[in-house]
């Protein structure tokens, strides 16, 4: 393994990582490509001339320069040679304003944990299989909102909507208010519309991965999901990280996917190609509180599996569209990613560690997810972190 | 009224109407705005001003700048003193390449047709109540793909996806391929995240409508919908006309709504608000046959309600969302925007003029929905048209 010329080596921003940001600094307040190094952000665009404008500009400039940009930058900071022309373009953490990565286009969230899915299903249809007939045979999906993916750090409003009660239909906030620990995968390379991608070649059109918190207000989703699917109860908000890792980063991760129980169609049917699981260790806080720790390497469809099916039908890509795991849930009640599942609907409130009890969001409530991934080294990487507050519910104009 | 200097006088496409597309010419290959007026298109870019690159200019430039142009475009039609300005400026229809009118940010379709909503219910759940509960407390809608959002005259592959059948689940073209007969709303004035857009300041978020047509794929989206909604029944194409007709068209057209069998909640509470049912006579023709007469009066949800209400979480709105009517069907059965309630589910097929028979669409069928308005003057203006043309299911590759 490379090492840098910077004194890095406890990090988990080491050169194995080197996750992507769109930055901008009061000195020079236009966006431009980062990519995080220790406690650093480097000035990717101004080293290696690609990315004015941020992360836009290197997706759009497809695979090849994907990787001459990461194969430049870890020369770059690795070769002692090269610290005095780098060293210039290092950015404190703290004197970087991390925007929104990339501009999103359309946004698809999946539903592909098993557990996750399980979970809800005894919730709320006790009487029935917990999973629907369907969950097998296809990774379910539904569009969200691009518009209101935020980045990192910006707070949320607590959302206000119609919800069914004991005395009627009352509207009003949120009182179940939650989270969704997720994995986002940022697509790099379009594809042309009436034209599927086929399993084998999914992977070529992503970019990179980033952790995401699907805001959800269990109420107002609730009573409004049936028969079209969740709307307001997830359109207030989607956070993401403002870094983005790429796949490139992520060899070591890969391990195998779980066993499938039903044979899967041609176009998902994996079973002859490479691993697509990810091992990656998620970490869900609540006010520095640790409350879950889900792992990704559970997850019953892969990355590849989603995005063939999300053209199966002929659908195009878009260089920027976001599409997200959904829950990330284990088989263990400490690796659920919700609210709803880790207080059972409310029944069961935790704790945290001043000692107050929560079943849903409070307002003043900051989440941070964060997650680590095994490096080729044999140590690990980390992919960043989403965070985000709650504010009270504003009055209705 | 005023008249114009050109000869239009039997012309759908007179000064009372002027809908705007985004055009380019064989002559001159940039694209620009363009507003109909006759079977011409005048190049509103060249003698405005407003509007280098499209449509998408014009939304920017918000509503006082909508009015503007409308005025001025108005003036230069109808003042003979400008005829020798305008003229060059003048390119006929067929020598018009007519884009995409607009970039298209979020795309939400909604649900808001009773009769269509009924008549869904009735097929699909026969034992139920036809209408959910939730219906007619809120306007159901939830997120389409806006990637696939195409201009008229765009061929439509016939999608293939997995589906249920008595021999188990499987992977082939659909064979219930349908339309739906909409009417899209074209958003110029954004809104901010976390501040729900009020009903009474609804419409001025509104620039215009155009008119769409959802295509479906029944036997896809029937296998695929629970529980997170229709996915990849919807997203392999919806098109819209290139024409957009300002909202500032429809003063005559604007009608009182359906009486509300349930009281509404306060941001939805329309009874002491101005009419908004749009008196729009809507014809659906397949192959050249008039299969269907929706009237867009009898819709139960109005277009500041749906806006309201895709807002009134705090979900923000940008320039270029989409939002759409849901299918439009009226009480008759000659009235209904779809297929599926046209044939009954299919089992009752209908008669093309050319004696052939449909149930869903066959490969090589031609859909085209067109509709007018009331103008001030007692007579009527058109939307324009939304056309789609059926192409076999390709291979999976």
């Amino acid at each position: 393994m490379t090492a840098s010329w910077l004194d890095i080596k406890d990090s988990l921003f080491g050169l194995e990582a080197l996750p992507y940001a769109t930055f901008r600094t009061a000195a020079d307040p236009a966006p431009r490509l980062g990519a995080r190094i220790g406690d650093l952000v480097l000035d990717v665009a101004a080293v290696t001339g690609v990315g004015a404008g941020g992360l836009d500009a290197l997706l759009a400039a497809g695979p090849a320069v994907w990787q001459d940009v990461r194969t430049e930058v870890t020369r770059l900071l690795s070769d002692p040679a090269s610290e005095q022309q780098v060293r210039p373009h290092l950015v404190p953490i703290e004197d970087a304003d991390l925007l929104l990565p990339f501009t999103v286009a359309d946004y698809v969230d999946f539903y592909a944990s098993e557990h996750h899915a399980s979970n809800v299903g005894r919730m709320f249809r006790p009487d029935s299989e917990p999973l629907t007939p369907n969950w097998k045979h296809l990774p379910i999906g539904y569009h969200g909102r691009s518009g209101t993916v935020v980045v990192s750090g910006t707070d949320v409003v607590r959302p206000t909507g119609l919800r069914k009660t004991p005395d009627g239909i009352v509207d009003g906030p949120s009182i179940r208010l939650d989270i969704e620990a997720e994995l986002g995968f940022v697509v790099g390379l379009g594809s042309e519309q009436g034209t599927p991608v086929p399993l084998r070649e999914a992977a070529g059109h992503i970019f990179g991965i980033t952790l995401l918190n699907d805001w959800s207000a269990r109420d107002i989703q609730a009573w409004e999901y049936v028969p079209l699917g969740p709307f307001l109860g997830k359109s207030f908000a989607t956070s993401i990280s403002p870094w983005v890792l790429p796949l490139a980063a992520l060899e070591a991760a890969r391990v195998s996917q779980p066993e499938r129980d039903v044979p899967l169609t041609g176009y998902l049917d994996d079973s002859t190609l490479e691993p697509w699981a990810l091992d990656l260790a998620l970490e869900v806080r609540l006010n520095g509180t640790l409350v879950a720790e889900p792992p990704y390497a559970t997850m019953y469809w892969t990355a590849p599996q989603m995005l063939a099916h999300m053209t199966a039908n002929g659908a195009s890509l878009r260089v920027g569209d976001l599409f997200a795991s959904g829950t990330i849930s284990g088989p263990e009640p400490g690796q659920r990613g919700s609210f709803l599942e880790l207080s059972w609907s409310g029944a069961e409130p935790f704790t945290l560690d001043d000692g107050s009890v929560r079943t849903f969001l409070e307002d003043g409530d900051e989440v941070t997810i964060t997650a680590t991934a095994p490096a080729p080294s044999g140590s690990r990487i980390a992919l960043g972190e989403v965070s985000g507050r709650i504010l009270p519910a504003k009055e209705r104009p």
